[in-house]
């Protein structure tokens, strides 16, 4: 008879990203530990591909998967749609909305969301890119100010309608320049009677000195070459002062445009202020050598909510496989821990990073090797593809693309109301 | 030389629903007229496939596609996103937003929306299904229901989120109805851990006599028996007195359901009552023989917005083929009056109805032709494939019912939020 009644661990995942999925699949189905996953969303959502909603390429659903359905195999792991609310280090639970839910091990991935430098009040104005239901809007945005260019008489006002503006020049603000570029080129001559391509600009607004700061200079050049191809007008060096709800303010500059995005700058989960444990500048967790925290080495924060400093002192940079590799990590060390195995140091395995210009053309970064144009391109979309999570869904990416390449076409064009109640009667006179 | 300056004749169509886009394509490309459309969505819906949208099977994008995309290839065609303020038939001109349009000819085909027989403030309980923002909503509480169901731990209190009520038994409640019994039935046992399936009811009310009234009784009878061998409880000679927000009222009667549906009565637009000219006791427009206005032969009104009676003194129901072989019908006689040729009855060619009930079950009649069982889904699914406008969604849809078919999955169960902008910090303690 064994010497002690088996009773599993309690290992308590909050996050459905990149991160907290992975440690859920590398615990799955090991008898050694109980699992609840809690997120606010009923989905995973495959954000490097978020800019394709936002500009009509694909639907929510083909970069997302219910969590439950993705975990649905692994027996020993729970799903709960909930809301973290608080994290008790001392007693070893964590709140949500009406319970609380105790741990053996806690793995935080709770992401992050976009910040406006002290300026919340521009969100309304210039919405970011980093859930469905902002793609969405920012989708509603770009084909309403399409539709009512077609309206539009006066010559000024169109054009105002037909300028959009992109703030910040990561790789999110260069693939929506890019595609809003390649949309105005050529779905407008096709679709619209009453406008005026000549009148469309696009313009990516970058406050450091190049776009694509994160990747070597000659592919910053390469890239921006590409991107004034498809008519993007790129201004670096250029800091927005204001955002209004017609116009950015640079400074004494003002761009009127109906159509203002925001791709500058992230912070992590407001959780994190409240945890009582050192943050780097960004707001970050700094995390030990095994991703966990250093006077609770039962909880590990991953992904963007984390930093992590490598060797060379630097912060590993906010990627999907980052989180991918630090949550199958997290898992691996509690196994251990409960197999009596020494913690090993988290080592990061240079995947690169990538960001595609339009659609025949990217950039991409691999250690020391740089590629850039089609055959980029090509080595993005397979990438991408290939992690996009559920068989189902790579199918369907891959046929949209091929669809909306060889037609110029775009797949989800839908203006969707906020509002599903009936709407108020018109006014009839 | 010509004895005339050709001048196309101005038409305007509003509404890109089934009638309105036939007409215009029926118009498209000739050059006796020229072609103006107005639509308060940039969208044409296929409104046979809502419920699929509505229980999670399919995504919005692909039971609709941008008007100005079908239409793109008629460059007579001019698409407005506009909504219809006024109908000034004395000086055939149309008020949309901030303008007005005059016209030679109008086509109104402008719909229908859900009744609730003087009830209006039932709807904020009990959501219709006429639009993609209905549908995402009642795909909202559905989905939520569900995981709600498995936080709770009071048996009473998850009886009470699995339970849901659709009020109505025409086509739409019946296609919901058995759609959430087979979800209960099949999705729960797989994704969930804490919910009790035993504890699950789909319940259907329909206040006539049977299901399905405009159906055969001998189909009406089948589709009962196939909707209780999906678990769904019909109860009919039931007639709804209120709708709370977690529970039915009927007379004396209670149920205690969180998710309400309404699929009971339609009503044509609100325009209607402005025009003057007389309405059946529906509120649709009594149209001539051409499908004109008696009193204005250069107008006419087309699909569920109006009410043609057949040589029997019967009005055609509210279908789809009514709908496209009126839109083609109405444009044919405008050519014709150019031509100068006379105008010509409208007959209606029974296409039939269908219903389905649940993943393999349907029910058809065409004429005196009765189907029911797998033969009758089949014929369902290819004919609704058929009609799909656009290359692309039906093999998309084709797709996905093949894959929900044999994965009892559904690829579209997200949970997305009415609200974009950012989350206020959740109170941390």
């Amino acid at each position: 008879m064994p010497s002690e009644v088996h009773m599993p661990k309690k290992v308590v995942i909050v996050g459905g990203g990149f991160a907290g999925l992975k440690a859920a699949r590398a615990l799955g189905n090991n008898e050694d530990v109980s699992v609840t996953l809690i997120d606010r969303r009923n989905y995973h959502l495959f954000q490097p591909l978020l800019y394709q909603v936002a500009t009509a390429g694909l639907s929510p659903a083909e970069i997302s998967g219910p969590i439950r359905g993705i975990l649905s195999k692994y027996k020993n792991v729970s799903v709960f749609l909930d809301n973290l609310e608080n994290v008790d280090l001392t007693n070893k639970k964590i709140q949500v909305q009406d319970r609380s839910l105790e741990y053996d091990y806690l793995i935080l991935a709770c992401g992050a969301k976009h910040s406006y430098f002290a300026h919340p009040e521009w969100e309304e104005n210039a919405p970011g890119l980093k859930t469905l239901e902002q793609a969405t809007e920012i989708r509603r945005r770009l084909l309403m100010a399409f539709e009512r260019a077609e309206k539009e008489t006066d010559p000024e006002k169109q054009k105002q309608q037909l300028t959009f503006v992109i703030v910040g020049a990561g790789p999110t603000g260069v693939e929506l320049a890019g595609t809003i570029g390649e949309i105005s080129r050529h779905t407008l001559t096709k679709d619209f009677r009453h406008i005026d391509p000549s009148r469309t600009r696009v313009i990516l607004i970058e406050a450091g000195p190049r776009i694509l700061a994160a990747f070597h200079p000659d592919l910053s050049r390469k890239a921006a070459a590409d991107l004034e191809d498809l008519g993007v007008q790129i201004w670096t060096n250029t800091r927005v002062t204001d955002v209004k709800s017609d116009s950015v303010v640079l400074g004494d500059e003002v761009i009127k445009a109906a159509t203002i995005l925001w791709a500058a700058g992230v912070q992590p989960s407001s959780i994190n202020k409240t945890l009582g444990v050192p943050l780097d500048r960004a707001g970050r967790v700094i995390i030990e050598k095994d991703l966990s925290l250093k006077e609770h080495p039962e909880v590990f924060v991953l992904g963007d909510q984390a930093c992590y400093l490598t060797d060379k002192g630097q912060a590993l940079p906010g990627l999907a496989s980052v989180a991918m590799q630090q949550g199958t990590h997290a898992a691996n060390q509690i196994l251990r821990e409960i197999e009596g195995k020494p913690r090993l140091e988290f080592k990061y395995l240079d995947k690169g990073q990538m960001a595609t210009i339009g659609r025949r053309k990217a950039i991409a970064q691999i250690s020391n090797l740089k590629f850039s144009g089609f055959f980029a391109w090509i080595l993005w979309l397979f990438i991408h593809v290939y992690y996009l999570i559920g068989f189902k869904n790579k199918v369907f990416v891959i046929w949209q693309w091929a669809y909306a390449y060889f037609t110029f076409k775009r797949g989800a064009r839908l203006i969707v109301d906020k509002e599903w109640r009936s709407k108020p009667k018109p006014p009839v006179s």
